[in-house]
């Protein structure tokens, strides 16, 4: 059933601590009266017709019918060919576009400060193609594949971002100086789509020199776009800026809407089951969420509720710098809500 | 003519502060009684038989007699199909491992302390075998290759370094959960390869990862060994920590002791001429170069006066936060020297 004016959101609790900060998230959501009913989906995956391995058909249905995601981490099963479970999930709903805003978090100290950048990356090929060969016993060669479409579709879901997010500046990240075709190709689609956002400053700088400058001076950056692989490099290393994966929030995006909304960071095994979690990365996530949804205020509500339990640096979990347990800092920030 | 007991080596000044850096280099060299007879040559690649570009036969002839080549920075001419000069060079002589320490410089401050890292980057093949195809229209592919040949080979230089520079870990940086077959050799020789040196700690690490780890915490990291698209990214990372190109030294290593020392920053053509140019980083690369050949006592004896003038703030050029001229940071390396 699906009350009045609810909107409905696959959750996929995922393994190892997703359960309990999933939980988490659905109780800051409840305190918040977030207007979400959730749908809870396990997406491992199953060997399908034809023997290739696909999401459970309900998981998939509840994605088809309510376009939106929130999932925990997942751990890859260790069957023999079995696919990365995240590669699937962008695969499965052609998520083409990851998105990571990476903004410091103040009170939560890093050598940086002042950080408020986002990378977005092409999420369907280049390095991602899965198409390798052995040429001759000792030589093996794989494929980079960039086409002129998905290029441009990334190139346009970047510069929509930065108009719709009040941000002045497109950064392309390439090697084109070597890969003169494949990155070229990927660069000349940047460069058109560029032009029809005369708002928004182009600039395109090498991977290298992104990479260097990002370590030196990150303020410098504002959105950066890109192809599938540098796009893991610099999401990773970025998250690392303002303090790793345990509060950097992720997006998948597709067409028509279709999104999954993820905390990038592993599924913690040695603690799962503890209490000891911290939920941050995936209520961030679930924060872009809502944005996407068009629920702004909302979700600047519970970032706010979120970041002031952070600053305050009263309940902490431990990777934070805290001895507080997850529920601890749950209701923390409930309370916080509650308090608005 | 060859002065007894000196040791000839091929000086290419490069273009832009080339030149005014590499007389500095020169001069700290005099200073410090170096037994070094430099050979300048020009490297600027012309076009051979069959439209091939190659580097003037006397500059290779040079370096074929001296083994050891000192180098500034080049400019790629723009003439179309003109090959990266740095690129030429590799191929030329064949330079398979790409060698760049990264420590701390005390004085010179950046967000990090204690970095005392090196990374080596295989430099013949992966992303760089400029094999590319147009499939159809608006689908280009670039290939990787991989062979096992080069593999073995740079684990092989890794684990030598290490053991030589009494270093105590080796980390293997790839994606070989993605290019499973490519990545997945290069990974499996450096397994192989470890297994003959058991005084040396073995781990392997996602690029992504490394670099999340890296911004997070560099100490935790010392030789780090990967495919040359990720080593091309990775050097300039780790350059970035501990001030970046201006201070950082760099080696390109080939076969029966043929080994090319030199910046990788740019050629500064804003700078060239007015004598504001910073010398370290060629400084540094000829002190490794004085280690390759055995001069292990003038090698530290250079590097200390070096470092001795930069800790000291005092005669620093205007990159590295004061406002001497080059000839003055050089003269203050130099008085140094001769006060040992
Ligand atoms: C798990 C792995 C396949 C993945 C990747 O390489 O894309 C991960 O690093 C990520 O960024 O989501
Ligand atoms: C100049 C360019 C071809 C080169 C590369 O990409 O390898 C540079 O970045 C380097 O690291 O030497």
């Amino acid at each position: 059933f699906s009350r009045r004016g609810m909107q409905t959101v696959t959750l996929i609790p995922g393994d190892g601590i997703g359960p309990e900060i999933s939980a988490a998230v659905m109780k800051i959501f409840e305190a918040a009266k977030a207007p979400i009913q959730w749908e809870e989906k396990n997406v491992t995956a199953i060997k399908g017709p034809g023997g290739r391995w696909m999401i459970p058909s309900d998981a998939k249905e509840s994605m088809d019918r309510s376009k939106i995601g929130l999932k925990g981490p997942l751990k890859t099963p260790i069957a023999a060919g079995h696919p990365s479970m995240n590669l699937l999930l962008r695969k499965t709903f052609d998520l083409y576009a990851n998105v990571r805003p990476c903004v410091s978090i103040e009170g939560y100290k890093t050598p940086y400060t002042d950080v408020n950048l986002v990378t977005i990356r092409e999420n369907t090929e280049g390095e991602y193609s899965g198409i390798e060969h052995l040429i001759v016993d000792g030589v093996v060669q794989s494929i980079k594949l960039i086409t002129e479409d998905a290029s441009r579709r990334i190139a346009e879901y970047a510069f929509e971002y930065a108009r719709n997010n009040q941000r002045s500046s497109v950064t392309a990240v390439h090697k084109a100086n070597i890969m003169r075709m494949s990155d070229g190709l990927f660069l000349r689609k940047c460069r058109e789509v560029a032009e029809n956002y005369k708002d928004i400053k182009f600039t395109e700088m090498y991977l290298d020199t992104v990479c260097l400058n990002m370590v030196q001076d990150p303020t410098q950056f504002d959105v950066l776009v890109m192809p599938n692989l540098y796009g893991d490099i610099l999401s990773d290393l970025c998250a690392g800026l303002i303090g790793g994966l345990g509060v950097t929030p992720s997006g998948n995006i597709g067409a028509n809407g279709v999104a999954i909304f993820e905390s990038v960071h592993g599924t913690a095994p040695d603690i799962a089951g503890l209490d000891m979690a911290n939920p941050t990365a995936l209520l961030l996530s679930a924060v872009m969420m809502l944005r996407h949804m068009g629920l702004h205020e909302l979700g600047s509500k519970i970032q706010m509720a979120c970041f002031d339990t952070i600053r305050d640096k009263k309940v902490l979990t431990k990777d934070l710098g805290g001895n507080s347990k997850c529920s601890e800092f749950t209701d923390d920030i409930c309370r916080r809500i509650q308090d608005m």
